[in-house]
């Protein structure tokens, strides 16, 4: 029988700000669409992660497109705004974390192969714009180039999928 | 470095369509979104999986917003429509696919604990509506029922985004 919204025991907004994160933060390095900057949010609140950096063209809350996608995840989800994502990236690894820029390199760790490696490392995950991807120069500044094996046709997956994806098993990881 | 479109060397919908699948199928019980059904024809692709059965309300290709967030990926993966979803269910079952709805219950498996117990079934989703779910005459067809367990203040992912993880972790087991 299907759990009714009552009998899923969903933290309030309070509640969120208080608990025990998981030590991930998501940079989204001139994401074009306030669609696929909501439903990070919206997965970011799902797997209680430390935050969001928002960089470049990036769009920020509050904002009516973002709100719709987030569905108010944007307000329990902490935040940042960085001009220039190599500032944030350097900024993180200055606080000890471990920066992944996701993207198809030549030198690229398989994503199933990485998360067997984070276990207690604070870590973040680049993720880049629709058409253009992570900036290059931002994939040089990171740790590793992390990426989702792909069979198809088509040349990448869309971003709100990707950052589905990739939080969730780095979020995985890092809880045990 | 990044690689170049030329180097990802992805297929043809030609080649797509002679290629080896991953025995999986999603079925979309009356989803509303004609972006979250293009999204998920693009994973689909991408993970190169049998097919995507769209049922009820569903809207099918060729059609111009699917095609926009697809990007064409409607024209590789095979896809059906059935009016009745529980039609599309028992099909699949009949077919020899053990059929997963993908819903928040009370006797839910967690998706980590199912995809140990998957190698070498065909095996299909069943993701439902963006407010209502799966329908509960759906989840009792269906031979199990599968959650992302979820630790923030909302009650739900993106249907886009659940199918992103739902497919890459089952087609990564199965293609074990």
């Amino acid at each position: 029988m299907k759990k009714t919204t009552d009998e899923m025991n969903r933290l309030t907004v309070e509640q969120f700000h208080q608990a025990d994160k998981v030590r991930l933060i998501v940079v989204l390095d001139n994401v074009r669409s306030q669609h696929n900057i909501g439903a990070v949010f919206r997965t970011a609140d799902a797997f209680r992660l430390e935050g969001v950096y928002l960089c470049g063209i990036c769009c920020c809350p509050p904002n009516d497109e973002i709100h719709k996608t987030a569905l108010g995840a944007e307000l329990s989800v902490d935040w940042k705004y960085f001009e220039n994502t190599l500032d944030a990236v350097k900024a993180l690894q200055e606080s000890g974390y471990t920066v992944y820029a996701i993207e198809q390199a030549h030198d690229s760790i398989t994503l199933d192969d990485v998360v067997k490696t984070i276990a207690h490392k604070p870590c973040a995950v680049v993720l880049g714009h629709e058409v253009f991807g992570v900036q290059q120069e931002v994939v040089d500044a990171c740790n590793a180039c992390v990426e989702i094996p792909q069979y198809g046709t088509k040349h990448s997956l869309n971003v709100s999928v990707t950052a589905g994806i990739v939080l969730y098993e780095f979020a995985n990881a890092l809880r045990q």
